[in-house]
Parts: structure tokens; C-alpha cells; sequence
């Protein structure tokens, strides 16, 4: 048996407050003047103040980008390409501002930007060969733990997959609490539930060791904290669900995610579903394959008043239930993390067609 | 309030007979032939069948290292002397395999041979000008959390000190519980009261944070599943502790240590005392400012039919007494830690004396 040999984000500030750093920071990374820092930001924050403490110097340069889709790899090519065409040196830094999606398209666009052809190339396992340029995280929302993952999970032409690659990795990651203030409830139900589905998949899978289960675990408790704790003074809420999506995220190093976001990827394909309410879509009917987890999680919606979205596949006909079908079969890792090597036996495209009929 | 901006160990590679991946691992790091790579390995292994194990090439060489005392500012001076004596290349790399004494002395050796002069003149905080030579630990017995890290702790001829820096963490850790078999008990034991008691001291602390806290929290959680729960397997407890380690450890990143930290460096720099079992004869007399931590510890003590030495200062005088006390009272941070800014309305030197003479 061999080990993955992990790559750790291998600097982090945390801290309300500590965004004010990031000027100081990056300023060391800096190559030359006419080598700017790229901030890919959601557009969220486009007119408002906080826009306003992002630290531009030099030719420095915000890009908004609407995050109401998930990530895709034309998108990461076009970044890229507009990035070499404005300017005539490499960028300095890669710096995401966001959630899932940004933290995503950053990695992406840091990686691209050393290394020829599309990312379409790239999407897969180690297929990376060129170190990435420096990238930093900055998430907004917690849940994804997509600010310490090993993968950028990216919409093909042909298929949702991530990037995984030890140049995926954040250089840098800054934990600002205060940043995650604001977000609506219903977007902070569903990314904060990524991170609990995750620790549900990763806990329960057949790829568990003590290193991801004690990251998980912690990562649970702390989701148990946040949403089935209705007293948590609202500034150690955030902190705590920051922390339980950083952990969330390394339960994932030597695990695996499982039968929620195979089935989600299907949906996210197919209708662009977001991951976040896709694995939330999923995961409730999910009773047969995590019957405590399920049962918590509707205890959790219910004391949210959220709504999880029904009826996404009334109107599907054969040849996209299918492609939905196709496209969660092929995340072979899930279903064996999930279901053991024998995952066939159970999981046919008839019994996902049956489950996704419901969804 | 400025945060620190905390270096993680960028890789590591977790798993029972994951040792066996070391030399596929440090392989691309080899600079060239007559460059070797160092083993610093903990004498206990010198005649047994693991040192066998140990992936030497070309002009690599193990250095045993007898780890019954403490690391010493002139051990790392000698030995980065001898290293460069016997080689005309810096080393590709320095391995330390062994306990918290060889993982600090791996760190303070890899500093060393990038940084002029004495190893003395780098204690303190961020003294550190050069990068350290790429080094990677392997522990060998679990608590202590100098895997982790961003110090090591020297014995000075005037100070017991770390070198913290930015330079010091690992670049590598390899956990492989595996190589924890076989620790005597009372070692295993005051070893992981290193990472109990730190856990208790930065969990009680003023100065812990949201993220402090969650390693903290899983670390005890873990300390309680090992030490407190007898009917563990052997294999799962050695992977439990493994990960109470290197949780414990980076619930220091953001936290400090207290009132048995600041003790037991008293007595490890005038008797000489191991910093495990120091920490346990101090951590035994604190239920002033650790209840319940102690109560635990007691029941734990108990249980495991460990004994806690005693008697130790039965004999000082008073200029001895006074050079533990100018010591412990030395460490600042760890007091403000325990007890606030104003620590010096609690610990006055004949406190000190007083709480020392029951040792």
C-alpha cells in the first residue's frame, strides 16, 4: 500500500481582522512592478466597502466575477487568457476572494498560467507538470474547504473533475472570520452542509485512516456546534464553521467524498446545479446509504426554516437522466470510498435513475 | 492586534509502514551525489533490525543520538561542526528519527548549517536569517508536537530556549505509527502528558483563538481515547496519540503553553530533567490553576500505574532554588498566557520557591 505523500497549505493567518494583513503579506511575492496581483473576487462585493480595503499596488488588478455558476474550464482558459494579453509579464500572485467558486477558479487560473493548453488537459489526477504561480485563499463562506484541498474541481466539456495535484494547493490562506458576516442563510445552510456531508462521507467510507478521521470528526463536531446549537453568539458561529470547513477539508486528504457528491456531480453537469444546494438535494434522500447523517441533516433544515429545492429532474427525459447517470458513475473513488470495491453490485444505472427521479 | 502568519509543514505522509515510502521521498531532494542526506536517529534503534531500514545511497550517513538528555545549544553546534567537516557539499537534507529531543535537534542542526555561528545566538524569536536545509522529521514516539512545530528547544549555557522561526517547521514529517511500537510505558506515558498538558495549558489559556482551540479540543479528545479508555487495540491507540501529537502541536500555533511549561523548563535547565516526566512532577502540584486537568491526570496516573518522580529538589539550596525560579519566571509569554498581563500579582519567586520545594 502506498501513502499520499500530503500537500499542506503551508502558511495561515487566522483571525478577525487579519484580511487588514494581506497587503503586508504578499508584499515579499511581489516579482517586479510590472508583474501585478491578479484578485479574482466575487462580485458580491463589487460596490461594496470591502471592496475598497482590497491593497492595490502597481499594476495591480481586481476581476469580479459572478459566481452563480459553478466553475468551468473555459472560463478558467479565458481568465487566463486575458490575464497574459493585458499584461506582458507572469502575475506576481493569484489571489481568490469568495467561496467555493472563486477559491476554485484561483487555484485553476495559478496553475494555468504555467502550463500550456486548456484545462481540460489538466482535469484528472497529477497530470500537472509545472509548478503553479504563488496563489492565496481568502474564503467568504465556509463549508467547501476548498482553501486547503489538493483539488479544483472544474465543468468540462465533458466532465465535471477536479484538477487534483500537489501545485493545487493554496501557497497561502487567510482565515478572516469577519469575512464570512452577511451571507445570506440559505447559501450558509448549504455550503456550511458541504462540509458536513463531506465529514459524513469521509467518516463513514472504506478509505478512512485516523489521520482524515480525526479531522472529520473535529470538522463534525464543530458543524453539530453551529447548526444544532442555536446559541452560539453569531461572530464565534462564524469562527467555529471556518474552522469546521478547514477541517472538513484535510478529513478529505486520505479519504474520499461519497454517494452525495457522486449523485451531485451528475446534477451540477447536467443543470448547473450549485454544489452546495446539489449535495443538499441529494443528501436528503440518501436514508439507505448514511441513515443517521439524514436524519440530523432534516433535523437541521427544519431548525433553519431552509428549503431544499425539489423537482429539478420532473421534466428530464431519457437521454439526460443518462448523461446524469453516466457522468455519477464515472466518480469510481466515490462510490468505492462509499460502497467497498464491489460498488456495482448495489449501484446500477436503473437504481440511480429511480433515486434521481425523486430529486 | 497584528496574527501571525503561522507555517504549516507543507507535507506529510500519514500511515502504518508509510516509513517505507522514505526513500521514494526525499529522492528529488537529493542535491547530488556528494551531497548527503543525514539520518540523526534516536540510539535506541542503533542495534535494532529498523535501523536496517533506513534508506541510505551514496555518502549518506546515521548519526545515533543519545536522547536521555535534553538538546543542547553545544550538541547542535558540534554537530553541525563535525557534518561540515566530513563533507566539502552542505547536505541535501538532515532526517531526524527519535522523540522530541531528535526531532529538535534534526530542526536546530538544519538551521545551523545555513546560519553563521552558535546555535545560541538564534533562541529567541524570528533570530533566524537563512533558510535551513530541507529537513524532514519522523517521530518516533508520540506528545511532544515538535513535529509540527515552529520551535526547537535548546539548553543553553544561560538560557533553555526555543529557536522559533519561520524556518524551523519541518519541510517533510512522515507519521507511521508503527514505529511507535514497543515504547516502554512510563516513556509513552510522560511523552503523551506532554501533549495532555499542553493541550489543558492552551485550551485554559488567554491567549487561544477559534483555531487554537479546535486542534486543542480533538487533541484532548484524543489524549482522552488513549489514556483514559483502556480497552483500545494497540495499533489504534499508537494512531490515536500520533494524531493527539500533531493536533496538540498545532494548537500551539496561535496559543502558548502555561504554568507547567514555565515550571519544568526550571527544573530541565538546573537538574536536567526530561521534559515529559518534568512536566508531569509539575503539572501533579497544579490544581490551583488546573483543577480539573489535574484531577484527570491523577486518575490517569492511577490507571496506568505510572509513577511520578518525586523529591527532586529535596536537597537544593538556595542559589539553585533561585536559578530555577530566574528561569520559569524568564518565560513570559507562557505566565501572560496562564494568568493575564498582570501574572506578577499571582507568581512571586517565594510562590515559586514554595511550589518547588513540594517537587
Amino acid at each position: 500500500m502506498t501513502f499520499r505523500n500530503f500537500p499542506m497549505v503551508p502558511r495561515v493567518v487566522f483571525g478577525c481582522g487579519s484580511f487588514n494583513q494581506l497587503g503586508e503579506i504578499i508584499a515579499p511575492k511581489r516579482v517586479n512592478n510590472n508583474s501585478p496581483f491578479i484578485f479574482l473576487v466575487d462580485d458580491v462585493f463589487q460596490s461594496s466597502p470591502f471592496a475598497e480595503r482590497i491593497p492595490l499596488e502597481h499594476r495591480d488588478k481586481i476581476i469580479f466575477i459572478n459566481a452563480d455558476t459553478e466553475p468551468k474550464t473555459s472560463q478558467v482558459d479565458e481568465l487566463r487568457d486575458g490575464i497574459k494579453q493585458e499584461f506582458d509579464e507572469l502575475p506576481s500572485g493569484i489571489i481568490g476572494i469568495g467561496g467555493g467558486t472563486l477559491m476554485d477558479l484561483a487555484k485553476a487560473v495559478a496553475i494555468m498560467l504555467a502550463n500550456p493548453g486548456s484545462s481540460v488537459d489538466y482535469q484528472g489526477w497529477d497530470l500537472v507538470k509545472n509548478p503553479a504561480v504563488y496563489h492565496v485563499g481568502i474564503p467568504t463562506i465556509s463549508g467547501t474547504g476548498a482553501e486547503v484541498s489538493r483539488t479544483t474541481v472544474l465543468t468540462g466539456p465533458e466532465k465535471k473533475l477536479g484538477i487534483n495535484s500537489d501545485y493545487t494547493p493554496f501557497d497561502q490562506v487567510v482565515l478572516d472570520p469577519d469575512l464570512c458576516a452577511g451571507v445570506p442563510v440559505n447559501q450558509w445552510f448549504y455550503t456550511g452542509m458541504d462540509c458536513y456531508i463531506h465529514c459524513i462521507e469521509s467518516l463513514t467510507g472504506t478509505y478512512l485512516n485516523a489521520f482524515s478521521q480525526s479531522y472529520g470528526e473535529k470538522s463534525l463536531d464543530l458543524c453539530n456546534d453551529v447548526f444544532c446549537n442555536g446559541t452560539l453568539p453569531e461572530e464565534e458561529s462564524r469562527e467555529k464553521l471556518m474552522m469546521a470547513s478547514w477541517h472538513g477539508g484535510m478529513s478529505i486528504a486520505y479519504s474520499q467524498v461519497g454517494v452525495a457528491h457522486a449523485m451531485s456531480y451528475g446534477l451540477s453537469y447536467l443543470l448547473g446545479t450549485r454544489h452546495g444546494v446539489g449535495n443538499c438535494i441529494v443528501f436528503d434522500h440518501l436514508e439507505e446509504f448514511y441513515p443517521e447523517g439524514v436524519k440530523q441533516f432534516k433535523e437541521m433544515v427544519d431548525r433553519h426554516g431552509v428549503e431544499i429545492p425539489g423537482g429539478l429532474c420532473a421534466d428530464l427525459n431519457d437521454a439526460e437522466f443518462d448523461t446524469m447517470i453516466n457522468v455519477s458513475m464515472g466518480m469510481v473513488p466515490l462510490w468505492e470510498n462509499a460502497l467497498g470495491k464491489d460498488w456495482k453490485q448495489v449501484i446500477t444505472p436503473r437504481k440511480l435513475r429511480n433515486m434521481y427521479e425523486k430529486m
